[in-house]
């Protein structure tokens, strides 16, 4: 499936042509009555370039600032392979799934209880308006690749349902009702309550779900969130003053601005990233939210790691829409600071528990990293917005880092177990579960599933002289060139698990532009080939610029070493002294206990690697493993026993430990925790033989 | 000062000899109205074996299961040497200022706002009193050691104000009062109220300052809580159920018990160190405040680690008065369990800063250590207990550990500055500030001084066959052995500076009994002789047992080995891997960034040791250094400039890092920060040259 179905420009017009048919929806009519005599209850007509379904993950065909624009989901089938099977158990176990644990948890009982619909009490935490938007972004997602009715169905009951609860001013939130009304926006309420972070994911959500289906009735809801409630009333005194306790509005209302055109939306947003003096708070508190003090003062990437990744994507999208340089210098520092200093190798993001926090510097603990899901998430849309701003490969490196390993570890192989923390080593006998099939705070589940079902999005962009390759699975591309040419391009592939790309390229007509191929910072022998003659100038890093006449029948060849490399840490990660890690392609590797033979401990294994450790280990594919999964063999070393019985501080004797030879295999990180809960490490000492 | 002055037996009869003359003191006439009239006032009398003023730390004489018995803390001066100047500034401003900001931070207003004597509001956390009782417990150590009347003047003004509050029914405690006072000992606020905790500490600062004065105001007050109050209304059913939300009760009954003689104390005790069912409480609560479930069910340290330590505290006097095996077994495998996987090699404990707790086996992180002094308090006065128990010296080596090393730090050279957390690396870029003057929660700085102020009680214990020598350092013993007869005990030292150590032996007559050496740990090569002949069987971790006839005249001479060594951890503390750390004596040192050739940074060196780790350190006495310590010279290496600007995670090439010579300059780690911040680590890597 390439597009969407079932849906048509028609249908599109007729459900936008006004407000009463949306009006009729809700179950308090006085609602509709109100809102049908307030001035500012009109919904705007949007701009309609590109139309609803061919805006991408982000529309950026308006943004000054981006060089790279979006290509639309229903652009890209992703076909079987890596991210195939991912994404087929996404739609069929993990979205529905998590539809039945949100309405058994309570999250639509939220809604349905405002309207007299349930007697239940609200329930959750103060963002739990959140989560129900995030799923219907996931199944936004999903039908922009194509119809899935039972989805689809599911998604329209639940907005009305959510519709059925705005008042008549633009209000929108169920927690803050009956004895919590008097807390709305306050500057309290603001700091913690996470209101406009609710409302950021409903605009999300209402988006992805227009530009799948064309229905506006959330997204007008949003916009009267936007223009009725929040524009009149709070921003630049003398309105009253906004802080983001939790950003997240900010990206809201910029995608909006990229549908409607109405620049007060963007000002907005604008507004709130610089913060307002008028709402005091203590500097830890500005630190732990990433908001409330101008965003371009900022130096660091520090506090909630979540919320600092947001802030960005926010600062990012305004950015490509201002081009203000203030922002893109302060981007580019925190992007340097977080990728020197404070990422994990799995494209992870928040050392510290305490606070779901970046660390300092070079603070990267591995049995206590936090690393949340969400964190490798905005790890990854940040990278997206600045690879679009920039098309520079450095960019889609993290991205490509984040997804294959922080993101993809987060959901269990069968779609219904999610990490909220993903730490890089493992102790078994502490009892500890990982995976879990809910969170009372389970922001993580439905952003892996909205994740996922915005793959597509993420294969390809366009410039204005070509088309850019960030992504390599199978898959068919059917989208065409910013000059109108149409284009096709079929990847087949058996990557990240063998190198070789297989990639056909088909013009709608002989045209010359250029196909920029990502080659990974990784790959640092690759070969491209053109119709079987080598493309000279592949530089690892960087895009490969082929720039050529093309026509149907083209063919380009990628061939990426997939040796197992060993990644050392810069020396002031103390937590990796002595140690390496193990990557293959994109995948970094580890090691998990049960996969070792039976007595070895790994606290007592070292990886023993002279000067070619790429000849040290062995891959072997492995289909009856973990859904299939290339492992490493590598002939470690184990400290011989009694090692570990020693006491806490032994004299240092200036003595090698007496060890033994042992087979160590390494599965991909992804899929630790896949199975009975044993030890897991990414970090592994090296040991003389 | 030997002994306490201007206090007479016939002081402390007269003192104690009614309730009256304490009663007049309270300024609340009702008060003392009302106790008149009750039948459960009475204060008993006391055992008095041996006499108020003999007792030591702990009061062993009648405990049956005590090996060892403690000396009183005036039979032993503390002259000048390397605890002497610390002992100084305990008590000339240590002390007195914590005084000045006890009150300046409104702890005592707390008790004069209850008989009308001030208007401030009750303020502080809830175990706000515990701060003046730890206080008051730091004085009463100080005046055993012979009077001080300035802070004798503070600490009976402080006294009476406190007496002054309790209620009729025994009831003390400031903060459950008006709008709290319905909290009183409901099972909730004893889980997290403090209430017990501080009367704990109330017990154990009014049993301090019984033992330097023999007055027993403070005491008799302790005396009515636990008698009028507690015993009658509290324990097994049909009374009302306890449970230790903080554990410190159980120390304070037992050692009240001591005195007293009254076994329902003893009892009491042990119904709470068991936990009463008819408490129920989640297991995480239970894990945190180790307590509200069988002591003898415990397999593992965990929770919280100042109340895990003050329950293993109780829980060791419980047995050496009771002799319950299944206490004895449950402390010696929890003993192991810290030992040898929970402590660090300052004998800090408490790995997370996360519920201030530990952590799981092998979980000790060097920059995120917490080690709150408290825990290593706690884990010395378990070790005193235990090394009483058994006379093993296995005890005596943590005590040590501890006291020169993670205890030792937490107070500033001039003893004005507290650590909370004593962490094992610092980077001063963090801008974290580890010392200050004061901490809302406060429970450190006391505590400090108290056991500061305890120190000379901590240096012999006597057996029935001879004397215990458990501390090295300039002092002079006077006391007597159990039989009676009369012994004092010279010790000339630079330790631990220098090795070697003069013992003058000098019983009142000559008389065959042990004197019992302790060899420490670390000191493989010790030597001792007696009259300059060498005495055989030295072992270290080892009391040596001299036994011999012996007369005034004889001299013992020690000679331990100064010479630095190197430690190894486990290989499963991952936060060690590839590092070492450097131990001289007993002192755990340090790499501080201030002593360091300028422009090399701590995280980028590495030291060069062989075989004879011991051969490539220079000790160097500097006198004006940090009030005087031996610094230790390394001849170590840096990595090349740049090393440190590198990526994240470059390719490992099976190369070693390019490094130069760097000359290294080791402190103690005690004395860490006591200059501009710069960074400090404890465990450094091992490069090769």
């Amino acid at each position: 499936m390439t597009k969407a179905k079932g849906m048509s420009r028609r249908q599109f017009v007729s459900t936008a042509a006004g407000v009463a048919a949306i009006s009729s929806l809700t179950s308090k009519s006085v609602f509709a009555a109100t809102r049908a005599q307030s001035s500012g209850s009109a919904v705007p007509a949007l701009r309609d370039e590109p139309t609803w379904k061919d805006q991408g993950v982000e529309n950026l065909a308006k943004s000054p600032h981006a060089k790279l624009r979006d290509i639309p989901v229903h652009a890209v089938t992703i076909q079987s392979g890596f991210w195939g099977r991912r994404r087929e158990i996404n739609v069929t176990r993990s979205i529905p799934s998590m539809h039945d644990l949100l309405e058994a948890n309570g999250r639509m009982n939220n809604f349905r209880r405002l309207v007299g619909k349930s007697n239940a009490p609200q329930i959750g935490p103060v963002f739990s308006d959140s989560d129900v938007y995030k799923w219907t972004e996931a199944v936004g997602f999903v039908l922009q690749s194509g119809d899935r009715p039972e989805l689809r169905a599911m998604a329209e009951k639940l907005i009305d349902e959510v519709v059925a609860v705005q008042e008549p001013n633009g209000y929108l939130n169920t927690y803050y009702q009956e004895e919590h009304k008097p807390l709305r926006m306050l500057p309290q309420t603001q700091t913690t309550g996470h209101e406009l972070y609710n409302m950021g994911h409903m605009l999300q959500g209402a988006i992805a779900y227009y530009r799948a289906t064309g229905d506006r009735k959330l997204l007008d809801a949003g916009i009267r969130f936007v223009n009725d409630f929040l524009l009149p009333n709070y921003g630049p005194a003398p309105k009253k003053p906004i802080v983001s306790g939790h950003p997240e509005i900010e990206m809201g209302l910029i995608e909006l601005y990229r549908i409607t055109g109405d620049k007060r939306q963007l000002d907005l947003a604008g507004y709130i990233l610089q913060g307002d003096k008028r709402i005091e708070l203590p500097e830890h508190r500005t630190i732990y939210m990433y908001s409330g003090t101008p965003f371009t003062a900022r130096t660091k990437l520090e506090g909630h790691a979540v919320r600092a990744m947001y802030a960005c994507c926010g600062a990012t999208d305004y950015y490509m829409e201002t081009g203000d340089e203030a922002y893109w210098q302060t981007l580019n520092k925190l992007w340097d600071d977080m990728t020197s200093t404070k990422m994990y190798v799995t494209g992870g993001v928040g050392s510290r528990s305490d606070g779901e926090a970046f660390g300092d510097a070079y603070e990267l603990p591995n049995f206590r990293a936090y690393g949340e899901s969400c964190a490798a998430i905005g790890n990854m849309m940040w990278n997206w917005r600045m690879l679009a701003a920039t098309g520079d490969s450095k960019f889609s490196d993290v991205i490509e880092r984040a997804l294959y390993n922080g993101i993809n570890s987060g959901m269990s192989l069968d779609g219904v177990m999610y990490c909220y923390r993903n730490p890089l080593a493992f102790d078994a006998t502490t009892g500890d579960k990982i995976r879990n099939p809910w969170y009372d705070v389970t922001c993580c589940p439905p952003n892996l599933e909205r994740t996922f079902g915005s793959l597509p999005g993420y294969f390809y962009s366009t410039s204005n002289d070509g088309v850019y390759v960030h992504l390599y699975d199978n898959s068919q591309l059917d989208w065409h060139l910013e000059n109108g040419t149409g284009l096709k391009i079929t990847q087949k592939t058996k990557y990240p698990w063998d190198g070789a790309v297989e990639m056909a390229i088909a013009p709608a007509q002989p045209s010359e532009f250029s196909v920029y191929l990502r080659i990974p910072g990784w790959a640092d022998r690759a070969e491209v080939t053109v119709n079987g003659k080598a493309w000279s100038g592949v530089t690892p890093g960087k895009y490969l610029n082929v720039r050529r006449q093309w026509s149907q029948g083209d063919v380009i060849r990628l061939q990426f070493p997939m040796m197992p490399q060993v990644l050392a840490a810069n020396p002031r990660v103390a937590d990796d002294t002595g140690r390496v890690a193990v990557q293959r392609g994109p995948l970094i590797y580890c090691l998990e206990g049960i996969d070792q033979p039976q007595g070895v401990e790994l606290s007592e294994v070292g990886l023993r690697v002279g000067k070619q450790p790429e000849s040290e280990f062995h891959s072997e594919f492995r289909g009856d493993l973990l859904d299939g999964v290339v492992v490493l063999h590598h002939p470690g070393l184990v400290a011989e026993s009694g090692a570990s019985s020693s006491v806490l501080y032994p004299r240092y004797r200036g003595e090698s430990v007496k060890t033994r030879r042992v087979d160590l295999t390494f599965i991909p990180y992804y899929a630790w925790s896949n199975r009975m809960a044993t030890g897991m490490q990414v970090w592994t000492p090296l040991l003389e033989s």
